[in-house]
């Protein structure tokens, strides 16, 4: 793995949440993006080479209102930049990791993800994500 | 701030833990750091130029121990590497942000550390840290 990509952090307001990271890192976001897939708002920002993504939920089935019902709003997930993804899906089932799909999805910010389920990984939603080349 | 410098997870067992994410990683702890003051025994994990830390509870007064009861295992916190810590305090302190002193402490890993309260930031516990020149 090659770096911290981004750290998923579930949000209630993300206009009240873009102005409070705005003013933590002193930078504004640089992308908003909606997942309609994923019934979530996403807002990126820019920490070094690492990103910050706040996830809003757009309707009550979304995986961040789940989330937020249950544990409030925090940190969502932690999502690793790999070179390979199907290579590393392989690797970490084989080391008895479960592996959320055998294939990766698309995902936001032009990347295929796949997500590790958070019971192996000690209460940790890990999310690894490699780059599509244009 | 320039990048994350680490992200804590509180884990029940350290050993169990280092085991675990020596698979994730590929790679082993580069690091085993018991923190008397705090009640934690710490683990380090290079992932590029990011960092993992395990904390372990060494006591039942440990912060890790009640964030454990609270919580369960999982995120505890996310380390933002700053170049001036003192300029850091007192400018987030104007934007409104709860610090939680107004100097820094000594922390592991040789740093000078901070936290805000996590009312303040979407309920993440974030923390500044400075490399303390040798």
């Amino acid at each position: 793995m090659n770096k911290i990509e981004h750290i998923g952090i579930a949000v209630k307001n993300l206009k009240e949440s873009n102005i409070l990271f705005e003013k933590l890192f002193g930078t504004p976001s640089y992308k908003i993006e909606e997942v309609i897939s994923e019934g979530v708002n996403t807002s990126f920002f820019k920490v070094g080479n690492n990103k910050i993504e706040l996830l809003e939920a757009t309707n009550s089935n979304s995986v961040i209102a789940k989330f937020i019902d249950k544990h409030g709003e925090g940190v969502h997930h932690i999502a690793f930049a790999v070179n390979n993804i199907e290579a590393e899906i392989n690797r970490l089932k084989n080391e008895g990791f479960t592996v959320l799909s055998n294939v990766p999805k698309i995902g936001t910010d032009n990347k295929k993800v796949v997500f590790l389920h958070p019971k192996t990984t000690n209460n940790v939603l890990i999310e690894l994500c490699e780059d599509i080349k244009k």
